[in-house]
């Protein structure tokens, strides 16, 4: 049993890894049939580990999202809860500009599968949403502004800049001017 | 030959009031030979028409573009520069969120095929970039704001809330917040 339980763990870190693979290089798009013929196994085994595509992304973005919210974490702590949040949020938006299917991922109901709404997006929200209430507190944001509409915001920068020639400095380039506003009122 | 010139604009009209419930119907993904099958033409004819996806889609959305067009031309004349740049910004994200297809027709090389960029965007970057010049002037929003940012920032704002219960007043709602800014420098 044990030994079948380590089999088991073997195959599934050798499946994420190409799944890791095939997702840099084609997005949210990625085939669970190529990604089962890279890692030499059948179709059933890869949606036994990964039922469909939201948790396929889920499975390949786990590890970042957590450190995301390890540092949200430790952010908290800064002296300066606007510049807590500001970095917090640039650190976001440039991984999420170079993650390939991360924003698409991060979308509520953006893949069309049956499975549930996943579940990167909700723990990055509860990660974020004390440095936000302690901007907040700080009058440094909006009170009723949350961290989902923040993420929310850098995801549609992301998806509406996914074509341009850099999209890495042109997300940190419209995340500055949205964090300024357009025209705030004076 | 006058004959012939009236069918074939006939044949146009009733091929694009197809094309626009399909649209309305499956936003950018509409299928180009289901348009075929119900305008009751072969798959020929509508590729004759529109060269591609993103072709139909410049064609359905093309009176709007122009209404909008418009409507950025009166507004210049508008009293309030700032309240003119919001007004027409409002009117945009408004019918880009209750357009099914348009956030995507509007990303520069969004839809894979080998047309050039669509001229939608170009035209609404044209026509609204006097009133962010004005409001510029007017020390409304900064001086480096270009009328193509603020459309790209609305169609993120669309792309990442179209899975929304209620996409038209979250896109507003999110616009407002970005009008405002996350966190203005004090």
């Amino acid at each position: 049993m044990a030994g079948q339980r380590a089999d088991a763990r073997r195959n599934y870190a050798h499946i994420l890894a190409v799944a890791e693979k095939e997702v840099a290089a084609h997005g949210a798009d990625a085939s669970l049939e190529q990604i089962a013929r890279v890692a030499g196994v059948g179709s059933a085994t890869v949606r036994r580990h990964f039922p469909g595509r939201r948790a396929l992304l889920e499975a390949v973005f786990s590890d970042q999202t957590t450190a995301l919210c390890v540092r949200a974490g430790e952010l908290v702590e800064h002296d300066d809860p606007r510049a807590a949040l500001l970095e917090w949020l640039d650190a976001f938006a440039a991984y999420v500009a170079t993650s390939r299917g991360l924003a698409t991922a991060l979308l509520p109901g953006g893949i069309a599968d049956h499975e549930d709404d996943g579940t990167c997006a909700p723990r990055l929200s509860a990660a974020a949403q004390p440095l936000v209430r302690r901007a907040a507190r700080a009058g440094a944001v909006a009170p009723d502004t949350t961290a989902a509409d923040l993420i929310t915001l850098i995801v549609g920068i992301v998806l509406a800049t996914e074509q341009h020639p850099a999209p890495e400095p042109e997300t940190a380039r419209l995340l500055a001017l949205v964090v300024q506003g357009i025209s705030p009122r004076r």
